[in-house]
């Protein structure tokens, strides 16, 4: 056994704890690992799946499964494990003795139990936006640092199970100091490819616009996803014959085992390029009762090591993914091995017809949610904990916290959460710990407001503005609104509130009257769209500062799902996979009813296609874009054919067959119909194998023009024909996929038996392709944070203060203030990152320098300089290079953000 | 906590470490009683459970539930667990380190590890014999007692799943010295009426030969079968909501667990009649992962007790039968409480239509493989391995071992072995087992043979004989044949041969000339029979020593196994339960084809009934006994009615609704059609509700006339009709009866898929009530004790020796010799047995007295008489009472034997 201090010169010095058996160097050496992987909710809840409650649907209790582990990991100083998932680790740590923390203590500072990956959860990687995914690793690495120090710091990203990979999360996992990548699923042509090119171990170079090697992260397929080797599961949940060594009982088998794993470890090592192979030992919430895992795989280490005095050349070993790591890394060192990767892992798909793209738009509804309950995440719970101070957890209108809100989207990340892939009641109580979290966050906010306001007058949150409803609008005759914008610099943003008068007054914290109509007036400044008289459709596009002009036509179409009944397949569109049963789209109608409204804020042209389908299209008067909302839904069945309903946009762009879309609400990739950029397509599903995700925005464009659609949730979307794009809204299916899930994606409950009505908003702009960053980069983070409007019964009370500005300047347009958020008592969490891509902007791609003496900070505080801000690379927690400290230098405070650079500070500061 | 030394006045001084947790007087004592019920072969073969392979089968692995418990009880040191299958604790023990045997120890020191039954298996009730399980009890607990000494003793008997409880199987647990006896399946309307009385607790006496309390035995009826109460078991193969405990996560539910725990202890309370309630908290195969059970049964122990601060009248503690059985005994002292029960729990049914009365019958072949099986053993392992001293377990043949039968026969004995209802391959398994033992033996036997006659000729056995089988004799025109009569008395025996010359010459051991007949000759001396000449079939049976004749008819039919398709009930016939459709019985042929063979020594009438059934009636000329031969199969079943085959004697014999069956082919009971003795029956299967084991004999009898029908293996019957008897012979059905043996009982594999031949013999005869005993008593010995009959090629070398007797004097004819064996390498374990019941016989149903030192010893042996025999009881190996010692005072060697009593020694001899 050898231990080992890692130095990690590229991030700073930190020391990590990994304590590696020896291997043999002539020999092949098999690294065993043994994990469980354990979904943070899936088919049950997160708290039914810790304490294995409903085991009836699945058999899971993680409770058990770290019970379980630490007592075999003590039987034996050889054994090994890995856990991943803080969400559920830190359920069980709360629940143990001082004695029992103390023995885990131990165990991770001697590398037998190791973390690996360390967020709350393992993110979704097509569905979740940056932000929240950079969040849900600070929890859950945060609590791994101030449990375990540096022992506890995992040094691989691990995620074996997301449904494809996007190349956002690989940059942000180089970013945070990860040493290497694991995951299990890829498509099937690339991974048989790797395969016999043994190109499955890989250096992926994961931004085009950070300098390398800053986003460079190793990168490695693991041979059988995260199973075992066929034969070798050793779990209660499998059924392989285990070792039987007594030769006084029936069926003594090991000769049989040991010679079958020899064979087995002999074809891997084909498939990879060095003389190391790794073996995923175990699967979904195995290890429950480790003692099967470990009493065999014991006796087959001892078994096929025996052999060795006969000749053998392979060398099995208890091992963790570092240790595996640490061995490529030295084989690479010697000659170097490993190709590059510089696209991602979208599409997945298992077989010829069976394309993991569903899941891209599956569940709209819970994608929204998630969405906008970030937005209140960092809007409401952070950036108001922080101007408020401790009175925002504990003030006029009770207790309050953030970190219910935390802790709910950190589980929402998961890769059967925003995903859309969980059963029903699973995302129903995703929902509910978002609905907790928000109103946990809502006394908080108000107590900031009463302190920051003078005022104690209650607040009222609205929380249905989507579909008009709002009491206290709606049946008050005099009312305040209060909005906060939660960007650091200006924006315009119009409100729209369900009123039952006919005429208001409507004046601004000075009393002076606010431009503001109640259905009535005048039109459009920036945009211009026309519609087509016959059809009520749109028919152009225009950009009146640029003076461009695309021709533009948008309707509403459904695929019909595949119900299995197919000559080439039986696979089924479900949750997880969209699969047509032809390449041909439904018309839902050719023609919409219109109905035109203007006023000197805002015109909107809005469309009725069927009862279940219809649009608004808006045009704000100040504003750069045009907005689509449409309301899809319920999605009509009776027919017995389910549905997957898409908008798409024709346009006169000639685009070439290509189009782009944003990995995570970050760097856009380019997309190529019916083409992979690092391997020889064989397409064989038209439309689903063109789906991406569209996480935040798509665009297609030629040389003159670029149309940008920016999404208000995740969604899926391609360009199957030249000079289209389609973006699917909603799905309503009749039959499961057969990964797992077990339900159709019918999303019909007791609140809505006849299915869910969902609404959404799609916004526009069409620029000339070298400046249209300039104007989706910013209206991308707009839709992400909004605006919090929140609402006071009558007039504000006398010497209430109106107005607050919680920064003391607007930061520059390229430097978005990522987060907000208070640490500890006197640490706040700042993260600033450079909103643009290097390609994006000749005005914005630049480098920008930020004092953090000035702009960011909020103004409620003195910053302490005296103090010691480590300034870390985008979340990682522990043994990054402090900014030099020299007291009293206000240099020391400038930073320099680079295209696409986040950096994340811990400010000392006190309340002004 | 208290620990208790129980002080056994009955059967002798003995210590017990049993720790039991105080108790509250005043309130109501729940005792939890952790456990786990391991099938010593079911779905799956012993070996296949021990490991946990083919878990495809059926999850359970009980080399991991004796890990997991250990490990659990380690933990808290409150917890308590009981183990019962000695076959796989043994299994399971010679794997373990020394220090984890310390671990063990101690624990069982302590009494939280505490073995309750303790035999090899938990043996089924209705189809063992009586010597079989006392040797399986024996080697179990031999086990047990040289492992752990006396605090390995197990106290209570345990037979919480067999199907139906069997008087003698009481009578025998109470005279090895167990405290009390608990079950959990009885027929569903007694269960219902001794609720209504609470009485589910009782005093059996389960002897009507013993003098009280000899046989006298506490009996408790489970409250759950063996389960925990609806909603409470916590074993990973169960989906019962877990005890959630954390207020921070969702679904906390200790209210309600709490709440529902205390209605179950008061509707239980409300059923027994103490303030104490035991709950089996376990089934089968559970606690591989014990920390699921135990972890829930802490927090439901904490929280329930926490109750009692807010007036709750609820105890709730850690405990074991012995310590509950203890509790019961104090209150019964202050009050007593238990009524008696004398008779038996057969038939066992769980609904109106369900009636487990098909296994008396399923697997007619297996059941005669098991039986002769144990003739093989006590004949040619244990008496050889004795009379051949050490040159048997390794001499000029090689290596033999009797240790490969006992164990065989000891699994064989479990209550889904010779039951039949185990799936085909682990029947399989187990008649594989008892050939293993039979390869073993036959070593031993060639070697002791060998040392006896002086001569190494090889020794030939011939285990076809029964198909008429047997190459040597069919092949050579010299052979010696040596038969060995293993019973203690002078018999007489034919023995039939096949062979292919037409005459032969045939002496005994002095060259005279033996009486012996091919094909051809005269007839019978004591009984007569007539057939009807125009059907063939029997038609009268007459005792010409006693000048009785009854009218006597027999003939073969069939019942039309239900296939579920019925209005009463879906039950269906299967391993377990008989359902004929309807109480009509198909005649398989109204007439027989016959053929007379007669000869000197026997006379013979072959009858064919239907290519599937045939029979050959018999009489020997020495003999007082009919002898049918039957042979029935393959059982057709083209026209999709499953078959339950049956032979039926009609007679005049006036019965009056009553018929007699032995009980573990010991002592018989009276059955009385349409009734049972301590309750009132409603009567809903008019046949299978009527059927009852037939282990070794049946009878009819009116005043003047008896006929007895004694059987070569266990079957069912009943007596329908007056002065009827029929027994089913075989079985083939073409469904499951959902029991959980999850196949039809339909027999049909690669070696015979036409389905299953068997053969069987039925002795009968025909006497005065007052003296048939004299007759079936030795008869039933002679048919389960048969000669070893071996053959060596050619003559016998000159200077063998040709005669031998292993005995110094025959026995008393009252007097069995039920078990000589090796017990080590200076002692010999020797049974003696009064083979009358207390009314069977005027002439011997005496008390008689033996010799130890002349009569029943091995002639090779001298006894060692200064050494310490220690006289037993049936099989308790620890702690009973000494013969007093006076060196050389012959009267200690003599015992008297009471009709039914069994007297075990451990003899300390020398090889003469």
């Amino acid at each position: 056994m050898t231990v080992n201090v890692f130095q990690d010169g590229d991030h700073g010095t930190h020391t990590v704890c990994v304590s590696c058996h020896a291997i043999k160097p002539g020999m092949l050496n098999v690294h065993l690992v043994p994990h469980t992987h354990d979904d943070v909710g899936w088919l049950k809840t997160v708290d039914q799946y810790f304490y294995g409650a409903r085991n009836d649907i699945q058999h899971a209790g993680v409770q058990y499964i770290l019970d379980s582990v630490v007592d075999q990991l003590l039987k034996n100083p050889d054994r090994r494990f890995i856990y991943v998932e803080t969400a559920f680790f830190y359920r069980w740590w709360k629940r143990q003795s001082g004695d029992m923390q103390d023995t885990v203590k131990q165990l991770v500072d001697e590398g037998r139990l190791e973390f690996v990956n360390g967020g709350w959860c393992m993110s979704d990687e097509a569905t979740t936006h940056y932000s929240a995914v950079v969040d849900q690793m600070t929890i859950g690495l945060r609590f791994l640092n101030d449990t375990f120090g540096p022992c506890g710091r995992p040094r691989v990203a691990w995620h074996i199970d997301p449904f494809g990979h996007a190349r956002e999360h690989a940059s942000v996992f180089a970013q945070m100091g990860y040493d290497g990548f694991f995951f299990g699923r890829l498509d099937y042509q690339d991974r048989s490819r790797r395969k016999a090119s043994r190109e499955q171990e890989m250096v992926w170079r994961a931004s085009e616009s950070l300098v390398p090697p800053v986003a460079d992260l190793f990168t490695g397929i693991l041979p059988n996803g995260y199973n075992p080797p066929e034969g070798f599961c050793w779990d209660q949940l499998c059924d392989d014959p285990p070792i039987r060594d007594d030769p006084d009982l029936e069926d003594y088998n090991v000769e049989d085992v040991v010679s079958k794993f020899l064979t087995v470890a002999q074809e891997q090592v084909g498939v990879y390029k060095t003389n190391h192979i790794i073996m995923t030992m175990g699967s979904d919430f195995q290890y429950e009762n480790a003692n099967l895992w470990y009493k065999n795989l014991d006796k087959l280490i001892r078994y096929v090591n025996q052999k060795q005095v006969n000749g053998s050349n392979i060398h099995v070993l208890y091992s963790t993914p570092s240790c595996y790591l640490q061995e490529l890394h030295r084989a690479n060192l010697s000659c170097p091995y490993f190709p590059m990767r510089i696209d991602d892992f979208f599409p997945y798909a298992d077989a010829a017809h069976d394309f993991w793209t569903g899941y891209f738009t599956s569940r709209p509804a819970l994608k929204r949610y998630e969405r906008i309950s970030n937005s209140y995440l960092q809007v409401i719970c952070n950036q108001m904990e922080v101007l408020g101070g401790p009175t925002s957890r504990n003030g006029s209108f009770g207790v309050g916290n953030s970190d219910t809100m935390k802790k709910a989207m950190a589980v929402a990340q998961h890769h059967d959460a925003v995903s859309g892939t969980e059963k029903q009641h699973v995302a129903d109580d995703y929902a509910r710990r978002l609905a907790n979290g928000w109103t946990q966050c809502q006394v908080l906010v108000s107590n900031t407001l009463a302190a920051l306001s003078g005022s104690s007058a209650p607040r009222v949150y609205c929380e249905h503005l989507n579909i008009s409803v709002c009491p206290l609008t709606e049946s008050s005759s005099k009312f305040s609104v209060n909005v906060y914008n939660p960007l650091a610099r200006p924006v315009g943003w119009s409100v729209r509130l369900p009123v039952n008068g006919t005429a208001y007054a409507v004046t601004d914290s000075s009393g002076n009257a606010v431009d503001c109509q109640v259905r009535d007036c005048v039109l459009c400044t920036f945009l211009k769209v026309t519609f087509d008289p016959e059809t009520g459709l749109l028919s152009s596009l225009s950009n009146l500062e640029t003076q461009q002009t695309v021709r533009l036509s948008q309707n509403f179409y459904w695929y019909n799902a595949s119900d299995g009944n197919n000559k080439d397949s039986k696979q089924m569109s479900g949750a997880y996979i969209f699969r047509p049963n032809s390449s041909t789209t439904f018309i839902i109608s050719k023609t919409a009813k219109i109905e035109t409204v203007q006023n000197s804020v805002v015109q909107e042209v809005r469309q009725w296609f069927s009862p279940w389908v219809s649009q608004v299209v808006r045009l704000y008067a100040d504003s750069r874009v045009l907005e689509l909302e449409w309301t899809v839904g319920p999605v009509p069945i009776g027919d017995n054919m389910g549905k997957e309903v898409i908008t798409r946009f024709d346009t006169s762009i000639n685009s070439s067959g290509i189009f782009y879309t944003d990995s995570n609400g970050r760097e856009v990739l380019q997309r190529r119909k019916d083409y992979r950029p690092t391997w020889t397509l064989t397409q064989t599903e038209p439309v689903a194998g063109n789906y991406y995700p569209i996480n935040s925005r798509a665009y297609i464009k030629d040389e003159k023009d670029q149309l940008t659609v920016v999404t208000d949730r995740s969604q899926g979307g391609g360009s199957i024909q030249d000079g289209s794009l389609e973006i699917m809204l909603h799905r309503r299916l009749l039959h499961d996929d057969v990964r797992g899930v077990g339900e159709p994606l019918n999303e019909a409950s007791d609140l809505y038996p006849e299915g869910l009505v969902v609404r959404g908003r799609l916004l526009l702009s069409l620029n000339p392709p070298a400046v249209a960053a300039n104007t989706h980069r910013p209206l991308a983070q707009e839709v992400v944070l909004q605006p919090l409007i929140t609402f006071t019964e009558g007039l504000l009370p006398p010497n209430t203060r109106p107005e607050f500005s919680g920064l003391q300047t607007a930061l520059p347009p390229a430097v978005h203030l990522l987060t907000v958020s208070q640490w500890d008592p006197d640490l706040v969490l700042l993260r600033l990152e450079h909103q643009y891509e290097a390609r994006d902007s000749k005005e914005h791609s630049q480098p920008v320098t930020v004092n953090l003496q000035v702009s960011p900070l909020p103004s409620t505080f003195i910053l302490l300089t005296g103090a010691d801000p480590s300034y870390r690379c985008a979340v990682c927690l522990s043994g990054e290079k402090p900014l030099p400290k020299t007291k009293g230098d206000p240099s020391v405070w400038e930073v320099t953000l680079k295209p696409m650079e986040i950096r994340t500070f811990l400010l000392r500061v006190r309340l002004r």
